[in-house]
């Protein structure tokens, strides 16, 4: 049911940045479950994780050793270790040390990443049996096979991939991603990881990450359900012959910031393309707010109202619900009268009621199609912000009440 | 598909209020979609009204008008004359203004309240033919039919009563309401009217709806989304003879209160149980929290995540998911470490994780049931919240998808 979603774009190779898969028969006999990637010594390593209190043992591993010298991300699929107390953390480490103890690097220099059910403990000798089976498929060609073996319950794998070139040298942003529902029943969902082979500094890195996800993988909302689990890994291998990017600023930075932001925006907005029974492809633009705060209060109530996403399941132009979530979003004395509330290119509301030039046909028009953007004109400032979402159709509530059965 | 919801109680009648209702034929021919209540002289009014910025027309004329002398309630169905502008509300006052006229009362001492399709014209000529019919029909024992009069896509009638006595007085106190989903599709939603033949001065009246509908109204949701017309009235007539009660203290307040708790409570969780494609009965409780908002706020993440709502659908006793919505929550600084989650009397998570004594059949035992408790003990404190919910059935999204079709 992927929503605008092909097949795999050609993922150009990362040089200093390796990827094997192998089957750990987790779940499943035969599956390839897990993904190692290695980066060439030097690298840098930044991440944003969940916000989640309840985050799973491999985010709390993660978050402790990202900032450090890092070689190895190590994932799982069919298994979380989530909900697993003490025992999750010892696991997460064991398969780290493992994998540390065969490329006779430092422990700390491997982060763990795991994704699947909740609260089964990690199945830590099956995933330590297939270590050598990944290390000898690394290969800098194996993005797309990386970007089916993260997958759980996506029916299409997610990759996105730019260069740009800068004195004479060519610099690559190659990322994937997996998604699904934000959680999937037992699943614990969102992971990402994109390379380049810029120098890049660690504390711009990280600033980076944030940013681009920010505006990314924080954009995009199916059930407004945050996973115990989500992952965004930026990793700069540094290979590209160029000078240290230091500071935020200058042509290099430019470049790089452009082509990591359209790779975070494809692999995450594919996510929400493959969402769990999504039909339509939902953008939500709020404009006009006197702060971003406020935008994005308007564009989440509009976007996690299940009634507008019934309706854009069944093609509605239904703008009074449209009107009724922007006035519930919570915007402290909101005026009505200067709200504006448009279908594509089709202004449906206006001043607190609605437009008086609309038709339904022509809210039809736009409902029919499989991409839609709602904007709300709320005139009240200069802030603007959008988020991605889908709709809400019977296939969601197929998958996730019979999920387990 | 209405959970645990009979035929209507027994409803008696409270001296000097009564009901009477017509058909004006707003929406299908025959049916009776006018209600009238006329409150005798010297009644005091008090209400709580939607929060939401885009409130109807009625909303805000009856914002304007509660707190003065009133003697008539008029409510139409078919249509909430919300977002329609400056037509709305002068149709809201014309259609006041009739009844005054025929009545030979002030304009201002009748409240408007209108529920069904969002934007479309009040049909004013219709109400206002059927306004002298449901005179006509005013009737002390007219609850029953008030209560069906109300109903838009409710399923089923909605209305509970109590009796008290003191210093050999009976005093009554009955209500009735109409909810279906918080808001359906173009329907705005949730109208709640309860009487009393006690005395009670303004202030006091006021703070009891509001308190009431704080413990009742104001802790129902179906689907999270608030609509643009929900308004609760609670009615003193003052004929009980009885002294005014002036205080919010004493023995008569005390029964007072308690009774009008009780009528709040049947005819909000009654909402629940008719709400839109329901199954379940969910109450979720919180305690232990350090303050009031922070209870509401695990209690809301719970009761709105479409993940444990199609699980409570599924009857699938999915801890995880229940711990991941208490996790996003936003409590700050939330030790997990000391939250149990018990699902009725079995305690299904502790300390972050799956419950040592846990198993799958226990769970699946309660979630057999059509009457749900999912109760959270954070460990923080002493404050405590409880809030009523449902599920998410395929009924639900069929509804909401396919209204107007």
């Amino acid at each position: 049911m992927a929503v605008g979603l092909g097949p795999l774009p050609t993922l150009h190779p990362v040089p200093g940045f390796e990827l094997g898969i192998a089957s750990a028969g987790i779940k499943r006999p035969g599956r390839k479950d897990v993904v190692i990637m290695r980066c060439a010594e030097g690298s840098r390593v930044a991440g944003v994780t969940t916000t989640n209190a309840f985050c799973a043992a491999p985010v709390i591993v993660t978050r402790e050793r990202m900032h450090g010298l890092v070689r190895y991300l190590l994932t799982n699929t069919g298994n979380a270790n989530a909900g697993t107390g003490p025992q999750g953390l010892a696991d997460a480490r064991h398969t780290c040390a493992a994998l540390a103890a065969i490329t006779g690097v430092d422990e700390t220099a491997v982060l763990p990443f795991s994704t699947g059910v909740i609260g089964e403990p990690l199945p830590v000798q099956k995933i330590e049996a297939a270590l050598q089976a990944a290390l000898d498929d690394l290969s800098p060609d194996h993005w797309a096979e990386a970007a089916t073996g993260i997958m759980t319950t996506d029916t299409l794998p997610k990759g996105a991939s730019r260069q740009f070139q800068h004195d004479g040298v060519t610099v690559t942003v190659t990322g994937i991603s997996k998604g699904a529902g934000m959680i999937r029943p037992n699943m614990a969902t969102m992971l990402g990881y994109i390379a380049t082979d810029a120098k890049v500094a660690g504390s711009v890195l990280q600033d980076l990450v944030r940013d681009a996800a920010n505006k990314s993988f924080n954009r995009i909302t199916i059930d407004g359900d945050t996973s115990t689990n989500d992952c965004c890994m930026l990793i700069a291998t540094g290979q590209a012959a160029l000078p240290e990017i230091t500071e935020a600023t200058g042509e290099l930075f430019g470049k790089l910031r452009q082509a990591v932001l359209d790779v975070f925006m494809e692999v995450a907005q594919a996510i929400v393309r493959d969402g769990e029974g999504a039909t339509k492809f939902v953008t939500v633009q709020v404009n006009g707010g006197g702060n971003h705060q406020e935008c994005l209060d308007v564009a989440y109530a509009v976007a996690h109202s299940p009634l507008i996403k019934t309706a854009l399941f069944a093609s509605d132009p239904n703008w009074g619900r449209i009107l009724a979530a922007v006035g519930y979003a919570g915007v402290p004395n909101l005026d009505v009268s200067k709200i504006d509330v448009f279908l594509g290119e089709v202004c449906i509301a206006s001043q607190g009621g609605r437009s008086p030039s609309y038709t339904e046909e022509q809210g039809a028009a736009v409902m029919a199609r499989e991409e839609i953007t709602i904007r709300i004109e709320l005139g009240r400032g200069d802030c603007s912000e959008t988020i991605w979402t889908t709709d809400l159709s019977h296939e969601y509530v197929k998958i996730n009440a019979e999920y387990r059965t």
